[in-house]
């Protein structure tokens, strides 16, 4: 079931907050992959389909500097596979300490079209990734070369990223909270509600910043509430 | 022992870094809230007595989403309930892996007149709740939703956040280092003395830049030290 | 062998990033001070031979505020003893729970010329420090008197900073990824041939923005790839 | 809803583990009390309704040695409340670096006919302690007196513990895997067919013993599984 | 290149600490499985090639109870398909908060004639699994069935477990200190070259029970130590 | 002030709890070494005075097997200069993930008749070490040699072990609860404190298993339990 242009469009517009509830009301507690952030915070909301690549911890003897003139290495290979529009996902098993990749492969990912990068793991050349335009989500900075501590091993495989599941095809979406794996299957419908949800929340936002309590509000538990926010749809279009 | 205008405004001017070192000399060594940071670093230092609300881990099936429909929620009671002037204090057992609160009950807060918000969990929005005037703290943003992982159990009891002990009423100081706890009974006596402590640094910073060494001048052991402040405070009327 | 100024400047122009991957051919993994990052990622990149100051966890009978009015206090004596030019890198065992200096202290560096200061702890009065010309790394802010936790006790001994060995006069380098520890012995072939990987990496950065795919350019596999940087320097004069 | 006989006879049958799957199937995915273990692993299983204590951080000023002075000190109080049958809940904020308690306190609570003892954190004497008929749990052991890092605040209190939540009344069951939280009101159920689901692993585990495969098996999707369990249970007149 | 019974018997004799030092002496650092103990610290060494299975987090809508009814589920097919005389490495993510495996799936290993059974999380049911004679390592105890956050998804693959690097085949040797990974291609020499280590290591530890020094002795820098152990040699028939 | 035989005898009757205890009273509340245990908690309790050793992070081009053969090697030559009577303490920086020393080298101090040995990192082939008569404390087990993460830089300089400061010449007491740090100067007076709070201790102990309430007992804040605590003593002849 691939991301249509309709959802992607919807999920640019909400926050990753939302999607969590949505997800939350379906039983789905660990989407989000944690402790992971922006390297700008103030880019785009990120969305597109997990390509997913896989790290495992790296043995001195088979990684001499030397592995990457092998046009194979499945890290290569994966930058250069990835599709535009997805966003690339590695598993970097929750280890900073050093990197999942620089500015020369996120530099090529962004030409590439790919919607964005997030590893559990950190980037080297932080700075300069973070001004790029593709969206860029890690632990935090790290310098040492990736073969230092990871090889890559698998390419679009069910992972784990930040203690989150990922599948290959899963919605990926990031903002300044992080970002959060939506089920393929789910996409379209979370869409549809955290659109719906995000008028409600922006509505209840307005009226709280206009002075109004939350009991009754948020949740609309009084039936003025909900009159209210019809009102207030009409009058937005929304 | 309210909080007065008075010890308010001077805590206002002085440092967190200046009043854990006054703390110290009354023997409280455990006063900061560890590992906390400001949403927004520039934003002016928050002052205000603590008003607390206590987190247990979240089971289940007692928190379906329909829980804040209950306007007696301890998390929605809370918020309405935190006096003007108070900083809302949340023990989240230090688990930033689901949201502590969201924008719209932090707007909430700013809209009734609260001083600030700390939690050592994470806030969601946290891009929006920066942008807000009122001043926060937290560890790292956190999407999901608060009751993945957290059941508000009591409000305004004694509790822990980052490691320090918080007593409601105790005075919560927080700037771009993080927030310290001063025992309610302090305050007054701790405003004073830091004052005085500022206009010494102030007075050993800029005579540092003017290339002086710290060796008699901080501490002041050299007797020309304790004559240059004087007439520095002469000059600056401080 | 003390650090020339053409390998400083040298030095000044490549990034930690490089600089790990020259120490990883060389067979040295663990040259990052691991989980430290600049107050100001914007300043220049910070270059300087280590002067170390160790702090032992502080023991509450010995460590009164009035120890500071000791001059031979170690912590006072090092800030007074440290060369222009060096960097001052402090062994706080990875402890930020209390500081491991203040703006004054930093201060009082910048005006006696150091390169920059990097611990492993956490500086108190960050939002300060950061607003300084001297580059400053650490883990995170950190209000509490250092005497809470640390107890300086040894000047420019071999350490332990963020995992990385360092030893007095080690070349410490600093940027927006953090500090990379280089052998003093190491510091002038180092410096030579990362800029060296410098100019093949700006090169290789430049083709790939103009949409060029890595395999055979990074590394240069490509014959081509090796013809076409070769008049990429001449034209560039580089 | 007060534990019966019948149902903490047959909770003392059944393993953390069995308990921790009939949660699962329920959706309660938390109720383990995470990084916990026996002091001597070859007790009996422990079985108790709980009766909490929650620490808060300790105060210096409020927490010299001589509070114990006091009778109605919240530590010393709840040991002489806690009812017998039931299980003693100590909620040390996952903090073991000062004793939850002592030899003399656990004794007490022997003598008195509790039925057991957990904190997530550590106790003191901790080798006398093992070797009393309680059963007792912790993470490790910590000489540490509490007033070190904690504060007794509240009795009988919801609370958390190991990351779990522990309402008072809730039954708690230890084994050598550690401890469990059933909810009050599945007590009962979760028993009953706790026993019935150990009754089919012990067939299962003879069986495997004697060679069968897990397939069909485990669990019992061949018919014959199914078939030979009724025999077996006959036989054993279980 | 598969064990040979020679080698098998051959690394049986040495202990773990020998092999690292062996592995040492080739620049591989990082084979130690990483914080993962015996749960039967008195069995005999385990030795056999890895044959591993992969976790990734659990997604709870993929994970209800009834997954195990399906005979192709990949943890009860890897347990049906371990070869004897293997071990069974799984890559938990370093995640004990569920169980790895339990009681009934170790007796099958057991009962196939596994060599033995490693995980980087906890076992269920740790003390039967304690008791059976296959040797068994993992993190600590867990009871939460695995399903509450590991999802089989790969057997066979390169994995990471403890944080080491394991390839099918690599040959698992377990003691009392942990579990270590030896590259396949090296398990012959490596075991011949341990063998030899260990006679001098037990001739070195019998002359330092007599009251030799460590020095000269251990490394044998002094000719006496290499005479010495030729005729100790030859009297022991080593 | 050397530790006195008298001195030594006092403390080896006593716990690390009542030790903590008694420095707590004295306001020192960081001196117990955090999350070391013994290798095997069955031994008499270690007294002696401290002998340390500290390691920094080794580098790879500094640390190759062939280290050991320099007689003047700083591990080595502690070893062969402790004194007998002393503790050897190793500063690992809480890293057990290399071994702190191994089985050859405990033997040997052993052998000189040390008193004991504590590191906050782990010791390699621990089963061994666990047999031996000398009493050995540390974090876990760690097969691989310790110039895989240690570099032995320092002989008896004051350290931090397990977050506790350790000045030569401390005197360290450990039990199966852990190691405490005494204060040369402290030591006679802890002693001979401690001695008299153990009768007490065990006289409440007795009385508690009797039956009687702590309240009033302990501390002895009725008049009665002073009474009966003399006649205790007059007929145990303490």
């Amino acid at each position: 079931m691939p991301l249509s242009q309709s959802t992607r469009n919807k999920l640019k517009t909400v926050s990753t907050a939302t999607i969590c509830t949505a997800l939350y009301k379906r039983g789905l507690r660990n989407q989000m992959i944690q402790d992971v952030r922006p390297l700008d915070p103030s880019k785009p909301t990120m969305v597109g389909a997990a390509f997913t690549l896989r790290y495992m911890p790296a043995r001195e003897d088979l990684n001499p500097v030397t592995v990457f003139q092998d046009r194979l290495h499945p890290q290569r290979k994966a930058v250069e596979e990835c599709p535009p529009g997805a966003v690339f996902v590695i598993d970097s098993r929750r280890d900073p300490r050093a990197a999942s990749a620089g500015n020369i492969l996120v530099t090529r990912l962004q030409v590439r079209g790919v919607a964005g990068i997030v590893t559990d793991g950190g980037f080297r050349d932080a700075a300069e990734i973070a001004k790029l335009d593709i969206p860029s989500f890690h632990n935090r900075p790290s310098a040492p070369t990736n073969l230092t501590r990871h090889q890559a091993i698998d390419i679009n495989v069910p992972i784990g990223c930040g203690d989150a599941p990922v599948f290959p095809g899963d919605v990926i979406v990031g903002d300044a909270d992080g970002c959060v794996v939506i089920p393929a299957d789910l996409a379209e419908e979370i869409a549809a509600e955290t659109v719906e949800m995000t008028a409600y929340e922006d509505f209840v936002t307005e009226k709280v910043f206009e002075g109004r309590s939350i009991l009754g509000l948020y949740p609309a538990t009084d039936e003025q509430s909900k009159i209210d926010f019809a009102a207030w749809r009409r009058a937005k279009g929304r």
